[in-house]
């Protein structure tokens, strides 16, 4: 059983982070939070989200997981007018969950979990590198990048403190240094991935938003973005598997 | 002989109202009025218009009716930067309506009116429930009811005097009630039909621009939508048809 | 060699006045300026191009050419955020040419300037009439004329003082005219000539933001159309053949 309400927008920032990995996932809810670990199809990237009771304006729970088909919460958006609550309600045993806001009720029939792919282990990795940039100006790179290559380089150079974004093509390439002064906060160890600019479009678009982004970096390992939503009472993570250089 | 001078969101409003209908259609004009009647191909939907000589700046008028091809009329509103008025000029016998604005001088010819379908008979109905909303939230509902299906129910409920719009598919459902305290005005009288939404978005897209939208319902029978234009000298009336609820 | 630091503005400018014509190009600089001339590939229409050293922040040059791909060139406006200078640098004898902007670096190998069209000589042309208007109302009577045909006269007529352009359908036909009180300047010399629309939307995007734009008009004859760039420090000349009425 939950019932929570929200702000429209935080419902949104929640349902945006899902939707860039993946279309449907299971949400699990205890009395204190929700949350949601899932991977793409190519099990290529995944995504661990979570959200405080403290991020909803009202929340009730008896511990249990529901499956979601994304793109029917997705609908709502366009018709949450002037709305600034929105309130979800599923009964225990029930298959439907209701979505209800500003005199409208709908109601989503849910998915059967078993069917959905596996919630994923979480990957043991250590990370050294580390800079926290805006998401707007991540984003820009990732589209300015995707002219030239469908893969971009991360890169730490601690020997002139900058955190580099480097894509190469057949004929043109294209890199944006971000200097020791332009990061929000850095640990200058160093760290070199290459990774699908795909992937990173898709999650560029949801941190976009974002003001401040960490960034975790290794040398041929996963990269993992971190951000808050919520207003600091809910937690993104975006963990991609690196691509190998001669692919 | 029509000579009719009109501000540039007159000739708009107007244009766009019969166009929502139809591609075509016979305009009338008398010494005191202009008006036009057109039903949909497919006889489920009719408009009836009306603009009183007080809509114009300037009106002249020799009795008769010409026959419009309404997306030529639809051309003007990207040639219309900044201008504020339109003239439009036929001269008896000609086959040509004239459409002047800023400089520009636009030469149409006109449709034979033996071509079109006739002016459909003003239908003998009675629809005992009305409520009078904003066209704004209408035309709101029916775009979010055409997510989960092609049909939707306008429904007066004089029990809990609420006015509710209800689309079902086939998971899925979606309903928008009305309170009493939110429509703008109302005669709680029972009434329930079903109509297609493809059409109710062709009219909902006019009427979202129209602050009161009357609505007048009966059981399992037309529709009809009134609304001014032209700040009261003119009127638009939408009738649609039910669909049968085995459809 | 050159190296030319510019304010993004200039930039975009004097490529969307290119790529209007041409999706390639040679780029020659002196010491004194940078110019380009060319002509589309059906030898229809030509633009003649000059941006003065003063139009730069700073400005370095070897005289030379270079060969540019145009759409290249605006992949960095997407790139180009809150930035408000840009910086061109070609050394001597390379194959490329970087391009820098807040904190990014993207690199762009040239053409060959020998397999570009080689540059078109002047023509000889003596126009008598003279208009100049606004390009954004220059750009509006365009569009609107392609409602009706592929083709628009323009048309001086000394007698009522009216600059005329004039579209003719096969069924309907438009036209707007500008008195003497509606132009910026004029010289009141007889000129008719009929040009292909296509070419002049093309033009007409990019004048439709230029204040002032000089018309140079014969009787068929090609057209020029003239205006500045960079507040002045630079100029932009199309210069557009006529079409035959019988076309």
């Amino acid at each position: 059983m939950l019932k929570a309400t929200m702000t429209a927008d935080i419902f949104r920032d929640t349902v945006d982070a899902l939707s860039a990995l993946v279309t449907e996932c299971r949400l699990h809810f205890s009395e204190t939070e929700i949350w949601a670990r899932a991977v793409d199809t190519a099990n290529v990237a995944m995504i661990i989200l979570t959200l405080k009771k403290e991020a909803f304006s009202q929340y009730e729970s008896i511990p249990g997981e529901i499956g979601l088909d994304i793109a029917k919460l997705k609908n709502t958006y366009s018709m949450m007018g002037k709305s600034n609550e929105i309130s979800l309600e599923h009964q225990e045993g029930a298959n439907k969950i209701e979505v209800k806001f500003e005199g409208y009720h709908y109601s989503i029939t849910l998915l059967d979990p078993n069917t959905i792919k596996k919630d994923p282990n979480l990957p043991n990795i250590q990370l050294p590198g580390q800079v926290t940039i805006s998401g707007m100006e991540l984003y820009n790179v990732i589209k300015s990048a995707s002219i030239v290559s469908d893969k971009i380089w991360f890169s730490i150079e601690p020997e002139n403190r900058e955190f580099v974004l480097y894509a190469e093509g057949d004929s043109d390439n294209i890199k944006r240094s971000f200097s020791s002064g332009e990061v929000i906060s850095s640990n200058w160890e160093k760290a070199r991935s290459l990774f699908s600019i795909d992937y990173l479009k898709d999650m560029g678009r949801v941190m976009s938003h974002v003001e401040k982004i960490n960034i975790d970096l290794g040398s041929n390992h996963p990269v993992k973005f971190s951000f808050e939503i919520a207003g600091g009472k809910g937690q993104v993570e975006y963990l991609l598997a690196p691509r190998i250089e001669a692919d």
